[in-house]
């Protein structure tokens, strides 16, 4: 049995890709920019096994079976990996022809509505390439076949999705803008959210959006472009304000088009909406920008804070949504736990001092936050005893 | 003492007007269309006073006194009429410079969040303009300085606002294109919705809009011109089906815009999504579109469906958005008020039956619903009982 097990990482788009202009080998109609997150709080770990013993390709998601040759995204990475390794004409370690048991798990609740198909794709197509020996170059627009998004989680730091304009898509590739450790006091709150509406999927979305909507087409094609060029200067010279005013700019106009749908695509709700205004009054207190939003497809927040702030930003929140289980480990997960009450004083103090008092809301709007930071990309795991799946059954543990 | 009182009707506008190319002037950036409603369920009454021993000019609104000289808005409606007034040559039954006594008062709750303004300055302009007897062919461009939208309260039926070159404003003028009686089985379902935040105002949010949003302006320009020419042909033809797909595209693209402002502008809430998203779920177990909806600056539904329509609509608004105080008469306001009962049979088979079952909501998320139509445009009131101001005392009732 030949295996090979790696993680991968969750990624949040700055500039954000929706529509596509080709719903089969899913390519955008405009560039996107993401930031990679750190595998240390979220990620996607998958191991993959091949064995002539093995009578079928199977897969497991999160303890799950999952069907596998019916699924046509993940049949297609697989395929493309295939063709790769055959075009590489370097000797695989086994025959092509042998049967694969997968395995994937993501250790972020999937409950949470946090994009996870992009970690998730990220981490097969990167584990099948290491266990096909091929090299990661063209594995971007491999991973993007899976789920678009999963071709930027294939890099860590600040990376950008180009469109491409070739009809093959082969020109349609993520290439990193700036690693992890150019900006690397840049950190992230997850704010998730209650919420119980039922969702339009994001592929379902982005299409009734192209068919629909008159004003995705402007923005693809001439809002995002300045755009790109704008925040990919502000990440180059580590300009916070900037970065940050784009990067709610552009969420706020994703979210717009969504509403232009028709019918409509509201992924936002209320409570995000005071998240946003949280973020807006919190900068106003202080005078400056020191926090930015942006919302994907779902209603958790996702605000990016450098680290050097998070410790004031964080009784902020917790004044401004108070959780009763705010000490709780439960519901502050991630980097430093400790500092949620540290300087609870200098957020009292922005909040009553200053013409900008925050807003106050009722209790228990947020179901817990995650902090994280910036990340590096997928890692191969060398330890035998990462695998999920049982060398000996061919099994998942 | 002169004495003179008129009653004027709400307007709902069907393509938005949001954005101004001229603050001073209220010129908008973009044509709009709306419809009068009827003024048996929502109007503003205004009197207006003139006598020679006025000491100054003085107004009340909804029984409260409010500063006349010092709110420029009132001051352009009153110098504008003045001027016509002179302008025409016409003897005016008393001097100009005697002070004039107004009060005002809408039949709505004004806590509704229901556009008042319209009503109110379409109110107050129609009445001075029979005080002073001037005709009322410039009435809508007097109407638009006192709020953009008011010049479109001065008609019945169908009116088109449009937006006019001229740096002057002289051609920003509202002109009817149907009246009440061409579509006269035009019924309205106003929802008032349980609210509490707090929002931009009109005035200041379509400016922040106009100044910081890539999308109104392509909206402004490419949208909206053919947008409302499709409207308009609905409306000639009678086309329920082109009226209410368009109606709904340009409440929801007007709202993409508001949200694509910066900071952004927040009116609909989680129920008035909830309200759209019924919406295209009734239509959808229907199997053809029967109801609209369209949200202004405010998180309440304005639903347009036709009379014959109305009766198994209201139980189902009633499944979805059961309410406890359904059988008061206090919940359910306007025309016939018994429908409310008639036909939930019906409305339950819709919701049993059929593919698309209709969402049900937790109770009371609707504070009352308000069952109007559409309405001719504003009227003088001849009877001495209707004055709102005491011709002895010169003060309001």
């Amino acid at each position: 049995m030949f295996i090979e097990t790696c993680i991968a990482p969750v990624n949040i788009a700055l500039i954000k890709y929706w529509g596509k202009r080709d719903e089969e080998l899913i390519l955008p109609i405009n560039d996107s920019i993401s930031m990679t997150l750190s595998t240390d709080e979220m990620c996607a770990k998958t191991t993959a096994a091949a064995c002539s013993t093995f009578k079928e390709h199977r897969m497991w998601l999160n303890g799950e079976e999952i069907p596998f040759e019916e699924n046509s995204r993940i049949m297609r990475c697989l395929k493309a990996l295939q063709c790769l390794a055959l075009a590489k004409g370097a000797p695989t370690k086994f025959p092509l022809e042998w049967k694969l048991h997968l395995t994937s798990r993501n250790n972020f609740p999937t409950a949470a509505g946090l994009a996870s198909s992009a970690a998730g794709y990220a981490c097969l197509v990167y584990t099948l390439a290491c266990l096909y020996g091929v090299a990661d170059e063209e594995l971007t627009a491999i991973a993007r076949l899976g789920s678009g998004s999963a071709c930027r989680s294939l890099h860590g730091g600040f990376v950008r999705w180009h469109m491409g304009h070739l009809a093959d898509g082969s020109d349609s590739l993520a290439l990193p803008i700036a690693s992890a450790s150019h900006w690397p006091n840049m950190n992230v709150l997850i704010l998730v959210v209650s919420d119980s509406r039922k969702k339009t999927s994001s592929t379902k979305g982005m299409q009734r959006t192209v068919e629909t909507s008159d004003l995705i087409h402007y923005r693809a094609k001439h809002c995002v472009p300045s755009r790109i060029k704008t925040i990919s200067e502000a990440i180059r010279q580590r300009d916070f304000e900037a970065f940050a005013k784009i990067t709610m700019q552009d969420s706020n106009q994703f979210h717009a088009t969504a509403l232009d749908t028709y019918p409509p695509c509201v992924y936002m709700n209320d409570i995000s909406h005071s998240i946003a205004a949280f973020v807006h009054a919190y900068n106003a207190a202080i005078g400056s920008t020191r926090v930015a939003y942006t919302f994907d497809a779902g209603p958790n927040a996702c605000l990016y804070v450098l680290q050097e702030h998070v410790s004031s930003l964080l009784p902020a929140i917790q004044i401004s949504f108070p959780n009763d289980s705010a000490d709780n480990v439960e519901y502050y997960k991630g980097i430093a736990s400790d500092q949620l009450t540290q300087s609870a004083a200098e957020a009292t103090d922005i909040s009553l001092n200053g013409n900008t008092s925050l807003p106050i809301h009722e209790h228990n709007l947020l179901k817990y936050i995650i902090h994280t930071k910036i990340g590096a990309g997928p890692k191969r795991l060398t330890g035998k005893e990462e695998h999920l799946i049982n060398t000996t059954t061919g099994h998942p543990y």
